[in-house]
């Protein structure tokens, strides 16, 4: 299946929701399985420099297909993926993009989250990934 | 007043459901009076090139304080702004993207949308900002 | 209240004194909270490619609300930030960026400096918010 | 001789005094004969796009050694340097830049002023050259 407009923006609203709840001022981006824009929202208030932060995040958990903070363990000084964020125009390497799976575990997209503490940031764009992912019927094989 | 992530969402809404009735598949993007971006749709369908333009558009509306057909007039070959698109890291001169303006006349942002036939890009555009200027009173002077 | 033009370049005067006062020859940029340039001066001698860091330092403060410091101390490997400096055309994160806050403590702007030892860019950039903020009265709320 | 910083803000001032004289709200760049910025001044109202776009004036006219209006004209379609504006990071074709001259007619930097319309920018422009100009006596040879 695909992140279908429809799916974006429940998962931004999943995110804002979450984010108004334990006070934070959320940019939320969500791009599909090629890592192109599908919807955004910058909260009011929410920090202007998070905009581009959160669309890379979303991007960046597309393009791996992991979180990005699974990426960043793997991009410190001496690990194998030191240097990565210079490519694809930029990355994003701190907790906060998730991919978006189907039901069979295929990342069909990614939710980027920035404005907060990294770890508020992690926790929401996973709320907004699964938000997703319980939309989606699993495909019959 | 600024373009608050709700009126920003609401311009999105109005195009949304415009592009429906006509039958078209739109990109819509909308931007502060910085021109950095508040809140942005691809519609399902919509034409992945498009969504940059729509971008680029609410930016040369708001950068420029005028619908992009409007600078795109002042853009042609002889003309005394042709070659303006280099700038701003790039602008979009064909129709489609309106300045929002408060009830005092100020410019406080931009509407992109791309996708469909110029004519139908100017026409969305313009309900987009339409939509956030009807919400916003004049302030006191 | 806005960084006008004439808040700017008093910010820059300021800056231009103090490192006159210090031997110091800088770059000195100052943006508005949209992050987009008002002001900018290339003192006599300045180190030619501390313009471009300089306008990124100001750029900086004013997208994430803090100094370029702070925001450095963030992004070491490690930290939650690392890696921050790829978006948003390019950040710094050394110190020599400092927001300019109104008379309630909204950032309104930014100041960057470049050209010297960090530790006087630091010293000069605060010195130029300090001068926006000294000629901003509080809003009457 | 070099446009010092000192030379590079008088010629702001003498825009932005005729600018007010005129009524214009106008972004003033000044470029070295490297074509890199010295100094720059975005007036109250002045158009923000416009910003980038007086850069990139003074930029063409150092880096060209003549008016932006002079290399536009070679530019049009047919002309032997259409498509120039792709080159250096963007150039802009349209008056408003001017080269700035020493004593002897050497082009020792640039000015560039946007945000009027064309003919109000080239006079502008024109009237900072000359004020730099003025302070520059002529090497002895």
């Amino acid at each position: 299946m695909d992140v279908t407009s429809e799916r974006a923006w429940s998962a931004i609203e999943a995110v804002r929701a979450k984010a108004m709840e334990v006070g934070a001022w959320s940019n939320i981006a969500v791009v599909d399985a090629g890592a192109n824009l599908i919807a955004f929202l910058r909260m009011d208030n929410a920090m202007l420099g998070s905009g581009d932060v959160a669309i890379k995040k979303a991007r960046t958990a597309a393009l791996f297909q992991m979180t990005t903070e699974a990426l960043g363990g793997l991009s410190q000084p001496g690990q194998p993926l030191h240097g990565i964020e210079a490519t694809n125009g930029g990355l994003v390497l701190s907790g906060g993009g998730a991919p978006i799976r189907d039901g069979n575990g295929d990342v069909i997209g990614g939710v980027g989250v920035s404005g907060s503490a990294v770890e508020v940031d992690t926790v929401l764009a996973a709320a907004g990934a699964a938000a997703v992912s319980a939309m989606a019927p699993a495909r019959a094989a």
